[in-house]
């Protein structure tokens, strides 16, 4: 069997969480798509699976290039979203449609899950001997995504996060107190990590980061916060909304009952967390005014805050998908983004297995965390900064004090 | 007496909640004072009446013009804030401190409280016989200022909001279910109808929104949720904080026990309202993916997200202050923004008296809410518009249907 020139239709879905750029990506894969004459009809299915499932498909083909590239700028999943894994009958459906619109190229934008649905879908396809080029493309605020260097989505995210943080820093400052900030990850830190960007001055917030990657200890962290209240007579803290105490169940799980259709509990979208945290400072009796915002659903789709890295990376992705399923080379894979070694920042995509990506996910490495458990290192700022991009410049009255008359 | 030709030193402080142009105000005020020879030295006081009690003060002349307008673009508090209503005993010490200093100028940015704290100041100083220019210079994102047609941070923070809600609009329509948005303001529900703003399309959300000038029933609530569902599968919300009952009681007074100095119950820093909102839903069983959010303090202060307008006339709130203090008319006063008549957005800045803007705060008018109390009315969004300013360009696909095969 050669897929050398293996033509038919296309079909392209978004999956997960929305991101500031996913749209990026849907629109370089389009884009790239009509420069190849073996692809005949650019289709995207509506809200991802569940699109083709119920055949609820439409025709990219018919959207102008002025029309896409305002939707390329645009946050958020324009095909519509979907959380959901298949079941052995979904597959069957799955393919029932695929085969009856002719579809020979396959791309999922999502995370690991959506990485997963891919690679099920493509050992499906392989199983009924059905010839089709089957693509997950990166994308996920969490940067969790094994093979990738760092992933679209998570600059934009990790930039609101840090202008939220330079603002919020500013403001505890303005009226001391302690103040704390939930932020999205359940399972990897890179998101609450990049709230250390905010800081400017030596004294800035945040003050303490708190990550899932390491067990979580109330006692610790209110020892932490007293010791910064006592130095700065402020403090505001970053915390991820997946931390865990020392058998792994999340503070936050113990009070919120919804689960997904992955089986996982709901951490965002609620506001507990920071309340038990809050109340636990109060209780603490290191001051009265604690207050905690969850930046829930801002993060991830926030109009007007992008990182100009995170679109063209997430655009690129796009076309390699495009590229590397045209190339005649491979059947199937996801894109990863590479980073060349050097000073200066560049990046690449390269093609990957799909089993590389799929199903886990990759955690903030040791070196980015520090030893106390409690903040990133330079070296995780270092890493993201020019992910995140040039940030807002933040100025401080120098304030030369007046001698008492 | 005359005060034609007063001459001494100045002394200003920002008070209440940050903004994200209060330094503008201030940087104004400074710099005009600079044009003023009336005017010898410039102080400012840090963390507002506190810094005078305490004779912290930091001398303004000593920076240089590029700091200051590094400052002006900064968010947040410069001097530092405070919530404090001086005391009998306060103002006592804060006249001591004032003339120890020879000021003759006295500058307070802040909301309705801060107007009421330089009116009490301005009276305290006539009865000590003790010749001072007081001015309140306007500012409140809660945009609750009598005799203003708008105040210096409402445009900046309904931004925020807007583009907040664009955003959160696009993430609902990607991954369909009920959205809950908890939003600032008190007893003025101005920042929550900003979110109007966000609206492209004529099914975007905000579907519905909730404003503390009409009373708050959880069986209508229930009802309108219910309503918008069945039309468009899901419902994207702004809620503001202070919603209350028939009897006044504000909805989320009910969850949290915090009181601040000015005796108000604390509504913001707590995810209480928005938890408890969309419990009901889940229990109305509506639908089981409800989802709330509480803006927090991110929409006051954040580091990015500035209106131009609002910025330009916060710099001129803070100049004209200067300009009538020195004026020789008038000894004492507030800053307030009028809006010309006639369809180009055109404002000027206007004296008034102290105690037209001191204590009572305004409301949205009628004409600005709908007579189902669920949403604004076309005028709100005239208004609200110019002082937003532009947003960001929200695209949507054509998704032209394919055929089922």
């Amino acid at each position: 069997m050669t897929t050398d020139k293996l033509t038919g239709n296309m079909l392209i879905a978004q999956s997960g969480g929305p991101t500031a750029v996913i749209n990026q990506s849907l629109v370089g894969a389009v884009l790239e798509a009509k420069n190849h004459k073996e692809i005949k009809k650019i289709y995207g299915s509506l809200h991802g699976l569940r699109g083709i499932i119920e055949e609820n498909l439409c025709d990219l083909g018919k959207e102008t290039r002025a029309n896409l590239e305002l939707v390329a700028q645009t946050p958020s999943s324009a095909l519509g979203s979907v959380r959901k894994k298949p079941t052995p009958e979904d597959c069957v459906k799955v393919f029932e449609v695929l085969q009856k619109h002719n579809i020979r190229y396959f791309f999922y934008i999502g995370g690991n899950d959506s990485a997963e649905t891919t690679h099920i879908i493509n050992e499906e396809a392989r199983r009924h001997g059905y010839v089709m080029k089957c693509f997950h493309i990166c994308k996920t605020i969490d940067n969790d995504l094994r093979e990738n260097d760092h992933t679209p989505g998570f600059g934009s995210a990790a930039r609101f996060v840090a202008q939220a943080f330079m603002g919020d820093n500013l403001d505890n400052r303005a009226l001391p107190g302690i103040k704390i900030n939930v932020i999205m990850g359940r399972h990897a830190g890179f998101l609450t990590a990049a709230a250390s960007l905010a800081r400017v001055y030596p004294d800035d917030g945040p003050h303490l980061i708190y990550l899932p990657e390491r067990p979580f200890s109330m006692d610790k962290f209110l020892a932490d916060v007293k010791a910064v209240f006592t130095k700065f007579k402020r403090c505001v803290i970053a915390v991820s909304e997946g931390i865990a105490d020392e058998k792994g169940v999340a503070i936050a799980a113990k009070f919120t009952k919804e689960v997904d259709s992955h089986g996982n509990v709901q951490l965002s979208g609620t506001g507990a967390l920071g309340d038990v945290l809050a109340d636990a400072i109060r209780k603490a009796e290191i001051t009265s005014r604690v207050r905690a915002d969850t930046f829930g659903y801002l993060q991830r789709s926030f109009a007007g805050i992008v990182s100009a890295v995170d679109a063209r990376e997430a655009r690129l992705c796009g076309q390699m998908a495009v590229k590397f399923a045209t190339g005649g080379k491979f059947a199937s894979g996801s894109t990863a983004i590479k980073r060349k070694p050097g000073k200066k920042y560049a990046t690449y995509v390269e093609r990957t297995e799909l089993k590389n990506v799929a199903k886990e996910t990759r955690h903030m490495p040791d070196a980015f965390i520090n030893k106390d458990a409690n903040d990133v290192t330079p070296a995780f700022i270092a890493y993201a900064k020019p992910i995140v991009g040039e940030l807002p410049k933040i100025g401080r009255l120098k304030a030369v004090k007046v001698a008492k008359a």
